[in-house]
Parts: C-alpha cells; sequence; structure tokens
C-alpha cells in the first residue's frame, strides 16, 4: 500500500471507530477488515456521481453485511457524498443521516437497506437482472448502446454466506450468467458467536464453482493493488458472476482482532488511542487531514467526470432516435416514468363473465405487458398454477436478457428479494407464488415496504376452499400477515372489475402492492366497481331505507356475501361493501369513510382469514372467519366442517343481528 | 427387477394412480417415478413396527415432496399400517386417513407433514441430530447401547433441493456428520413449472461435496438391486451424511412420461388402462392381488420382528443397570416423559431484583438444563446476545454427540425447522434469535404448530426500544404474526416472576410455544406471579373500589403501565392486568376471564405492537400500540418519536378515559 492509499483508508477506519465509539454502539471488527476493499472500490472501479446519487448509470454498491453502516458512512463521506462530518458524529441517533444498519432514502448513496443478513446479497442479484433487462431491452433497438451498462458491487460477510437465501441468490446468478454482478466477499472466518469453522463446514470454492460462479482470490487484504487487479479481472469476465474472497482479520490492529469480540462492541478508548500510534496519523476525535480528504475526491472525480459527461452527451442525443422503444426508454431513464396507459374505466367487461379469478388476472396482467416493456416478473415454480406467464414474451435467460418471464425454480424467498432488487430500478416487477408460501417471502417483504419499494408480490390460492391440498397449502394468517406490514398495500380483489381496478391502482401507486388471488371462478358481481378500488372500499348493495348492519367482505368471500345478504333480504335491510385494500380504505377522508361506514351502524366482517384483520373496523365479535387450520378434502366439505359455508355464514350474521 | 418385485412396485403404482383417479386430484408424477425407491427402502431397510408405530427405535421416513402422499399412502398400506383399502378409496377427501399431503397425527406411519418443499428433509436433519443427541448420551453411561441407533431416510425432490431451506439443512448435516441420514434424492429433473435445467444450473454433486455430504448415485431406478445396495454402502458409512442420486423418469410409463404435465394432474381413463397394459396386472380399480400385499409383508416381517423383539429384550432389561442417568432414559423411552421437576412456586425471588430480562432468562434455563438432559437447543449466531447458552454444557459437534448447545450459524429458517424434527423425539428442544428474524422461521413455525409439535423458540430484542440497530432489527407486526399462528402459544413475560412461569407451563405443556424476552432492564414488579402465568392473564394491581378502566400490558411495557397507573391514581380507579399469554387466558373459563375482564368495564391495552394484537380484548380505538416502522437512535428517543414513550402513552391512556 503505498503511503497516500495507507492515509485514507486509516483514516476511514479511524472515522468509523470514532463514530462507534460517540454512539457508544456499532461494529468496528468489519471496519477494520474490509476497509481497504471497500476504499478501492471507491477509489478505482465504482462509477458514481456525488452530484447526482440517483444518476441512472451509476454503478450500484450494496453493503449486504449492514452492521458495516460505520464504514460505508465514512467511506462515503470521504467521497464527496451530501454527508457532512456532523452527520458521523450523530451516528446512531436520532433523525442522523447515519443510522444504524444503511437505509435507503436516508442516506446518499445507499442503495438499499441491510442489515438483515443474506437480504442485501439476494437483491443485488434482482439488480444485476433489472441492469441486464435493461440493457437486453435497450440493444434490440441501439447498437452499442451506453445509456445502460454498469455494475453491481455487493460486499457480503459470512453471515451473508450461510444464510439459504444467498444461497438460492448464488443459484439465480450463476444461473443466468449475470457478469454485472461482482461480489466481494469479507473472508474473515468469524462470525458473531464463534469461529465460522464450528457453525460452517462448507468449501466455498467448490459451492460458487457448482453453482457457476466466475471465483477469485486475494490472500493479503491490505494489499491495495492485489484488490484492484481482483475487480479488474472481475469486470473483464464476459459470461458469469464473480466472487472474489478476500481473506481479512476482523478487527485488525485492535486488541481483540481476528476474535468475535471485536464484532459488535464499541472499541476501548485504550484501545483506540493505540489504533491512532499504529496508524501514524496524528489527528485527534473525528478529525481528518485535509489533504486525505480532498484527494480522495480527487482521484475519483478524474477518474468518473469523464465518464459521467460522455454518459450525459450519449442520453441527451439518445432521444432524437426516431424509434418509439427508445422514446419510452428515454422518459424512463428521465422521468422514472414507465409510460403505461391503463385505466380501469377504459375496459367493458360483459355482465356475462364467468371464470377461474386467475385467469382473469393473467388477461389483465397480459395487457400490461403489452402496453410498457417495464413489467416484468416470474413466478418460484408455479406460474402455471398461479397463471401469471406473460404469455406472448420469452423466458429471461442466460441468453436471453430481454426475457420478460423470471423462473426462479422453488426459491420463494428469493423471489421476494429479487423482485425488490429489480424494483430499485422503477421497473414495476411482480413475483407469484400461492398465499401460504408468502411466509418464506415475509422478510423481504418487509424490507420493501421499510424502503418504500414499489414491486407486485401476487399470491393465489387465497382460502381454505382450495380444498384438497390440506392445511399445508391453505392459507389462514397470512393476509393479516402481510397487512400488518407497515406500508405494504394489501389487494383482494372480488371479480374481474376489482382485479381491473387493482392493477390500475397498482400500476399508479409507488407503493409496495400484495395482490391475492382466489383460485375460484367468480361472476361479475352486481356493484362492484373498478374505479372505486382506488378509495380502497365502497358500496357494493345499498341498502332500501335504513341500514340494519353493515356486510363488508373481500375477494371470493364478496360473492357468499352477497348472496347471503340476498336471503335475508325480507328479514333485515342489509348495506354490502366489498374492501378490496383496507390501506387504501383508510387513507380516505373520514367523510367518505363515515359514509362507507356510518358510525354507528353495526358492521360484520366476513372473510375467510383470522379475525384480527378486521379488527379496525369492527369489534370481534362482529368478525366472522377463521382461526384454525383447514383440512383436506372438497372444497365444499372442508367449508362445511369448518363452518365456513354459505348456511353456517349465514347463521353466524344472524346470531349477531339478533 | 425380478417378478416378485415387480408385481408389487406396480401394484402400489396403480394403487396411487386410482387413488389420485378416484379423487380428480393429486400427483402422479412422482408416484411412477419414485415407487422402487420407496418399494426398496420399506422391502429390505426401514425398520419399523405396524403395530406399534410410534416404536422408540424405528427408523424414519420423511417423504419431503408431500405431494407424492398417494405412493406413501400405497406403500403404507401395502407394508401392512392400520390402513385399509377404503381409505385408499378416499384419499383427499373430508376426514379420511389419506389426506392430500402427509399429515402427522393423522396417518400411521407419517412422521411429518410434508408438501411444504424444502420442510421435511430440513426437519429429517433436526430428526438425525435428536437421534444422534440421545446415541451420544446414553452412550456415555453404556458400552454397545441399543436402546436407540436407528436412521432417519429421507426422500427429497429437485424442488425440495431448490429451497434456501435446504441447502442451510444440507450445511448442518456436513458440518455434524450426521451419518444417521440417508437422503433418496429422486432427480427426474423435471419441475412444476419447466425443465429444472432452466431454474438450476448447479452442479449435483459438487454441491453436496462442497457441504461435506458422502454422494451416491443410481442411474436406473427401476434397478432394485443397484437401489438396494446403494441404500446399503449408505448405512455403512461412518462420518457422513449420505444423499443417493437415484435418476427416475416423472411419470414413468404414463403418456406424458418425462414432462412437467404429468407432475400434478391426474391421468386419463386411456393413460391408467394402458398402465395396466404395461404392467400386466390383471387388476381392476382398487384391486389388489392377495398375493403380493402378503408377500410384501411376508418379506418385511421376517426382516424386521428379529430387530423388535431383540430390541423390546433390551428395553425390557434395560433400567435395570444401577444409575440415575439410565432411569431417566428409561423413564423417557417408555412414558415420553423428560422427568423434570420444575415448579414457579419453588423459586424464591428476593424483591430488589434487576436485570436485563435476557439474563434472567438464561438463569432459568440453565436451571432447567441441570434437571433434565432432555433439553437441548442453540441459535442462529445469536447465543450471545439472546443468552441462551446452557452455560455448564458443551457444544454439538461431530465429534461430541451429546453436547447441547447446538451452533445453527446465521440460518435461521433451517434453525426452526431442525428445532421442530428434534422436537418429534419429545426433547424439549429450544431455538434464539431477534424477534424481527422470527419471519425466516414463520414456515416452520406454522409445521410445528400444525403438527402439534412442542418446539420452544426463543425470540429477544423484541421492541423498538432496542434503538440504535433501527427499523430492520425493529420488530413491530412480529407479534401479531406469531399469535396469529393458530395452535402456537406466545408468551412475553414482564419481570422474573413471569419468566418463571412461563417456563413452568412451556415445560408441562405439549405445545409449541413461542417466549419472547425483553432486551430492557427490568426489575421485579409489583403484583407479578408466576404461577398465575398458567392462566395466561391476571390482576397485577387492584382497582381501590369500582374500576374506571382496565390496562392490559405485557414485557416491558407491562412497567410503564404500572407507572401510568400510578401517575393517574388520584384521578382514575384502575386496574392493572399482565397477560403474558393470550392463548392460555382464552383457554380459561368464562367466569375466570370475566373476572379478570368484566364485561361491561373499559378496557386498554398497551403494548410496543400493531394494534390488531389486542382485538380479541378491547376496540381498535383503546389500543395503545404502534402501526409504522420505529428509528435508529437512542432507546428514549426512539419511543418519544413514535408517541410511545410514558408521557405520550399517558396522554392517550387520558384521551381514552375522557
Amino acid at each position: 500500500m503505498n503511503e497516500e492509499d495507507k492515509n485514507i483508508v486509516n483514516t476511514i477506519k479511524l472515522l468509523a471507530v470514532d463514530m462507534i465509539d460517540a454512539a457508544q454502539s456499532g461494529h468496528p471488527g468489519i471496519v477494520l477488515g474490509a476497509a481497504p476493499i471497500v476504499y478501492t472500490l471507491f477509489k478505482n472501479h465504482l462509477n458514481f456521481n456525488v452530484n447526482d446519487p440517483n444518476w441512472f448509470n451509476r454503478d450500484r454498491f450494496i453493503m449486504s453485511p449492514g452492521h458495516g453502516s460505520a464504514l460505508l458512512y465514512a467511506t462515503l463521506f470521504m467521497a464527496g457524498y451530501d454527508i457532512k462530518l456532523e452527520d458521523l458524529v450523530r451516528f446512531r441517533q436520532i433523525d442522523s443521516k447515519t443510522p444504524g444498519h444503511p437505509e435507503k432514502n436516508i442516506t446518499p448513496g445507499v442503495e438499499y437497506s441491510t442489515g438483515v443478513l443474506g437480504e442485501g446479497f439476494a437483491a443485488a442479484v434482482g439488480m444485476a437482472i433489472a441492469e441486464k433487462y435493461l440493457e437486453g431491452y435497450i440493444s434490440k433497438y441501439v447498437d452499442k448502446q451506453r445509456i445502460i451498462d454498469h455494475k453491481i458491487y455487493c460486499l457480503v460477510s459470512d453471515g451473508d454466506l450461510q444464510e439459504g437465501l444467498a444461497y438460492e441468490a448464488a443459484n439465480i446468478a450463476g444461473l443466468y450468467g449475470l457478469n454485472n454482478l461482482i461480489v466481494l466477499y469479507d473472508s474473515n472466518g468469524i462470525t458473531l458467536d464463534n469461529p465460522l469453522s464450528k457453525s460452517s463446514c462448507e468449501n466455498f470454492i467448490k459451492r460458487f464453482d457448482s453453482l457457476g460462479w466466475n471465483i477469485d482470490y486475494v490472500s493479503d487484504s491490505n494489499n491495495i493493488t492485489k484488490i484492484d487487479q481482483a475487480i479488474a479481472r472481475a469486470k473483464r469476465n464476459k459470461s458469469k458472476p464473480t466472487i472474489i474472497e478476500f481473506k481479512t482479520i476482523i478487527g485488525q490492529d485492535s486488541f481483540n482482532q481476528g476474535t468475535n469480540i471485536v464484532h459488535g462492541r464499541p472499541l476501548s478508548k485504550d484501545d483506540i488511542y493505540s489504533l491512532h500510534q499504529i496508524y501514524g496519523l496524528n489527528t485527534s476525535k473525528f478529525e481528518v487531514t485535509k489533504k486525505y480528504y480532498e484527494n480522495f475526491q480527487k482521484i475519483i472525480n478524474k477518474r468518473v467526470s469523464g465518464v459521467i459527461s460522455k454518459w450525459e452527451d450519449y442520453a441527451n442525443t439518445f432521444h432524437l432516435i426516431n424509434s418509439p422503444e427508445i422514446q419510452i426508454f428515454d422518459k424512463f431513464v428521465k422521468e422514472n416514468s414507465i409510460s403505461l396507459v391503463f385505466d380501469a374505466k377504459n375496459f367493458k367487461i360483459q355482465a356475462s363473465y364467468d371464470e377461474d379469478l386467475r385467469e382473469t388476472n393473467s388477461k389483465i396482467m397480459n395487457i400490461i405487458a403489452d402496453r410498457t416493456p417495464f413489467f416484468i416478473g416470474g413466478s418460484a415454480d408455479l406460474s402455471a398454477s398461479c397463471n401469471t406467464r406473460l404469455i406472448k414474451y420469452s423466458d429471461f435467460s442466460k441468453d436471453n436478457f430481454s426475457g420478460r418471464n423470471i423462473l426462479y425454480g422453488v426459491r420463494e424467498h428469493v423471489m421476494g428479494a429479487i423482485t425488490n432488487g429489480i424494483s430499485t430500478y422503477n421497473i414495476k416487477a411482480f413475483s407469484s407464488t400461492f398465499l401460504t408460501f408468502s411466509d418464506f417471502m415475509k422478510p423481504s417483504i418487509r424490507l420493501a415496504a421499510m424502503q418504500n419499494l414499489s414491486p407486485v408480490y401476487i399470491f393465489t390460492h387465497d382460502s381454505v376452499n382450495i380444498g384438497e391440498d390440506g392445511p399445508s397449502h391453505q392459507p389462514i394468517e397470512q393476509l393479516m400477515t402481510l397487512r400488518n406490514v407497515p406500508n405494504l398495500y394489501v389487494y383482494r380483489p372480488a371479480d374481474i372489475n376489482e382485479v381491473i381496478g387493482c392493477w390500475d391502482v397498482i400500476m399508479k401507486k409507488d407503493k409496495p402492492s400484495s395482490l391475492v388471488i382466489s383460485r375460484t371462478k367468480v361472476h361479475i358481481l352486481a356493484g362492484t366497481n373498478g374505479e372505486e378500488v382506488s378509495k380502497g372500499g365502497y358500496i357494493v348493495k345499498k341498502e332500501n331505507k335504513k341500514i340494519d348492519a353493515i356486510l363488508v367482505s373481500t375477494g371470493s368471500d364478496l360473492t357468499t356475501t352477497l348472496l347471503i345478504a340476498d336471503d335475508l333480504k325480507q328479514q333485515y335491510d342489509l348495506r354490502v361493501v366489498s374492501m378490496p385494500c383496507q390501506e387504501l380504505f383508510f387513507e380516505q377522508s373520514e367523510e367518505y369513510q363515515n359514509e362507507v361506514l356510518p358510525m354507528d351502524s353495526k358492521i360484520i366482517a366476513i372473510e375467510a382469514s383470522t379475525k384480527e384483520n378486521w379488527a379496525k373496523i369492527t369489534s370481534y365479535n362482529n368478525i366472522i372467519g377463521l382461526d384454525n387450520y383447514g383440512y383436506s378434502g372438497k372444497s365444499n366439505d372442508v367449508l362445511k366442517k369448518m363452518n365456513f359455508d354459505k348456511d353456517s355464514i349465514k347463521n353466524k350474521v344472524l346470531d349477531i343481528l339478533k
């Protein structure tokens, strides 16, 4: 390492150590171990624009072990991002720009919220897919295009790679030959609890080799030249994702280097003092030598300014190419717009319409696919059952990056994370599986909602009425799990009108959505209205004079609810409300909410899910739902045994009305 | 294949095909592909006792691709289990012994409920750990013990192995050198949607080799001799788990053999007719040639009867060995009793007690560990943070199967599944991680609850009050997710008294439990009582005269709640109820429930979780909880920003009381 490299790296290290010391909270181990890797990446390879952190063609860097946040922030600060020294001082404090784990939308330069191990890596694979897809799309129309041709860099830790999610992600990356993905593996052989060897026996090289990766190795991670060369080699690979194993020493140079003690505890004052001595930087706490700060940025600027201006020149003339596909892409680049014309009210449906709701959903999805190229997705080996294939379009594959159907295999979790990663490119990405299996994806769904990404998770087979497959396949509590995720919009349409309405809102709204689709056949219901979906809930059947009670329902249960209302019409004056999306409903004005569900009326909710789902609108005793597992049997037999067939529900409604 | 083998295998195949045909629902592909493997296992290797399906030392067989249920049931029937032909006829019908996917507790011979891919395999690894642990324990006291020395066989499909969970499981099995685990891989190269090659590129041999497995291969899976020899070789391996890749043809001999068309759809009548022709069995629907039925059982009986009687002789004299450890084990074998004396009322705690609740929990767990050897578990690399190590005991490892601390690495999901697998041996197995990461384990937690197993999932860091780590680590919706799992008992103790009480119930109750522990320091609270925990909820502070309102809370929020009640005592006559376990509370008599929470009183629930959690006891507006993600910052700053500090909560209570 030359003097200047050494001094800048050590400045970054000491800054991060000071941050952790000031917060008395954080993870010094990774800082001292991995700083040279991150430094070399930023110095010599990563293309980014500190003046425009969202520059379209920037390289992405994701720090999957988010507990290394201090290292990341110190590096971003030194690299010239809009992060001040005061921001570093306020590390892990409320309302700071430097939260405990990296959070997208808070810190410039942070591409994904990490800290949940494995998730960052898996999302990076999604980003690599998005980059390849966009490259594949535009390359069909422009020779030697330069509008999108960047890399995804991802730092991973031993812990990241232990997660099954990371295995799934590695498999997908290998399968698709994502050579735009370069993974920097901080291999320190220590996890929080123990040396890695106590919880892993695997041969790392064989593992990634078995998955079709290019593997590289750097034995001395203080050797900037070697780090640099390895990254350069990776960039040249034409057909495979690369993982470079960097042998590092956790907490290097600190008293407890090489042990798990230094992983997640602030260093002692003595230890920090000793680091200063070792590094020979004559600085006090949070002091940065101006020269190093400036020189690092100078080096970076020298390297990236040409890249950026060249890209800008190209981007500025790009739209002149006379082609509708280019215009759409240009708009996408400049306005983040996916250029979709899709309005619920434009669809005219015949009243006699009667089909499996998955079939309906498939039609709508395929219409959307025809109208915008920025709608892609796939299934965890259930596209035939979920009916979510984009029929006219090919499979995304190693040899066909412009394919729009992504085959995930039976890997629900990484499907969620990849869908998120693709969404960071403002592509509308969808995934699909059965509703019970949404459980596998929960950690990723939460992260999308936390970051306000806008993927669409489609879940079919949404009720015990699927019958024969039995309790393992019958969702009970999953709707509540999803609705309980803050900032996630859960849609459960009742018929084709509402399916159209849901998609209309989903495509317009920059929010994470979950679309829950019944497997049952439903005909078009009197009173449903696609446009009303945007209000979350609306009246499908008005009372005659005065309301005896309001029945609220969703999805296939609305069909049953309407039949019950009809059966009881001689006895009770009932209103029926469809509420395909609770989150939207509670965003409406109080006036509207009160118009649909007047304060003083008796409200009865009916849905094949746990009762807590409807606590927001009525009392527990007025909710007709399910509270135990289902059974294997014919749909009607299952519903009857669970007291959720039409007659049983009707009797419960009568009990409540009495 | 000799004639008899062929005829029995084909009888099994046709029975299964007939079952699927009768149900017009099911999966013929795996039946026709994997029947010879399952047949050979049952015929020549699996030690089981049809007259006592729960025989302690039986080999376990888990069919991880549970959609192969028809094959399993047909084989169990032919092998002589208490399953009648009528049961097969009623395949996938309500209340039958033959549900759509195998369900433990419904069908004799079914060891684990499968159908959720990857889960069966992962649970099998847990069973292998349990077997090794018990073997390791007893071997310390008896030379050449024969009370427990069996194998775990597990059939897996391509889909199973795609799941990240399966990768985690394979890693753990390799790490621990579980040579009692023999995995039979039905390698047909087809998944539901596509040929496997479209969603996987991995080199299977390299993959398992990288994880330390013994790998074997059978190219012709109609060759019973080859199958037999491969299984025999696997049984002889001394140090590694074995996976045998059997090359099979999905739906072999049917019209669409070798394609995904035959995976999950009943065969046509013509196809079934043609199969009969090909197999040359002159049978009609559900007809079984008596000879084959009897001969199969004769062969099995001849092989296993000696094994069983030898074991019984040994087991009958086993208790005569004069050693307390043997007595305990004998009781465990014969009564499924873990012989624990642990009573909440026996603990005397000083009133001045004040410590981090994790510390308290650790002490109790270690007391339990000292009192029974059938209490083992581990952490997903957070034993230091969760404080769940059994301090006096060693690590479970390849060289030390009697170790009681299982190191899972950062693999939460398989930790859940393995904990379940161990629980099938009636060992009280625990796992631990942070509450937010419970999301990773949800699919396995659900399966434990569905099967009524009794693992203990411990989750610490249970509130936004953990502070600095920020939203990715701060649980909001997780408590609701857990409480919404039918048949799962969720405990959130408020102080040491309740921690003791929770463990008392958990150890006595054969139910899946989740123990949610605060990271905060709490002193012993006036009014808490370990014995009352068994009632789920109880009064910790009585009103003076008449109740103005009842405040209900749990965990660390109870401390705040009691302070608020005290602050308001001049203005309002408040009762405070602690409800560490909702599930237990709602099992109490209505009288008791009404005594604690009188019908006509105003109830206010206070908990750092989503509001739906308390819908069962009060209306949504009377619940003080959280509905959005937290922040990184000091605990108090986070609580203040979220309006969940003491003063904010007090103001909300006052608002409700007005």
